[in-house]
């Protein structure tokens, strides 16, 4: 499995009015969104399926890569919520039998998915891994077995390096 | 510190009757890297110094990075050869004295470079990160103290998706 997390784009701050959950995307973080897409686009990447958090700024992103057409299809997933945990996902993604050929976007948050990235390459010193808003962290999964410490990571990049 | 590591690019396969060494890069090797370099140039880069391995292969590459004007300086440091270790690297860092402001690109070899960058995030599970001949890692190491376990990654790419 080729996994590629991707952050959520620049979203609006936390208000006391304004629920973390129903922050929205920026009209310079949907702009910034496209662009990544467009060029992950030109770089010939192509998702089966995208998994979003519930949250509205990451299924705002997850829409963007749909429109741009890295994906035909995309799902929520609780477990990428800012408060899921990487073993319930695992779990979650174990029942659903992918093929070993499958290329999966996770579209969430930080801190999680850059301490998911270290989870899985082995890395017991989390926080090490910079994944800015609309960054990228490309791993791939080993066929059977656990993924924790046994994935490889092959991409991490900034949106700057990409637009 | 930002710390660049850049493995050298494709080279020459090695025979009986030439030297590891003594390895060039290859006409594709050569083009595939100066297009790497041009596409770090536009993306902004520079470097105030590069330091390469004395090997031939790493040499070329170190000489294309400073022909496509990403520094103006160059040099060779024995420790970069595929037999260094970190430990005489960092020592030898050290004694250099750079300014924390420094942008330093060293060319080496696999499995060296990544393995170090695995060191300096803390990765105690070796051999997960995944550099490609002319390819990157970009990390910012510490202002004081060691670097070991203590740096950021924030880049690593494959050459495919900067040309």
């Amino acid at each position: 499995m080729e996994l590629y997390l991707i952050r959520h784009g620049i979203a609006q701050e936390r208000t006391s009015d304004r629920p973390d959950q129903l922050r929205s995307l920026t009209a310079q973080g949907q702009e910034k969104t496209q662009q990544v897409a467009k060029k992950l686009y030109s770089l010939g990447l192509r998702f089966d399926l995208i998994l979003t958090s519930p949250l509205v700024r990451s299924r705002q992103t997850a829409e963007i890569l749909v429109e741009s057409q890295l994906s035909s299809q995309w799902q929520e997933s609780v477990h990428l919520a800012p408060n899921g945990n990487i073993s319930a996902w695992l779990d979650w993604l174990e029942q659903q039998q992918y093929p070993h050929s499958i290329k999966l976007a996770v579209v969430g948050h930080e801190p999680n998915l850059g301490q998911w990235a270290s989870m899985l390459i082995g890395n017991q010193a989390l926080g090490r891994l910079v994944l800015k808003k609309a960054g990228i962290i490309g791993l791939t999964l080993p066929e059977t077995g656990s993924p924790l410490g046994r994935s490889q990571m092959f991409w991490l990049t900034p949106p700057k390096f990409l637009i």
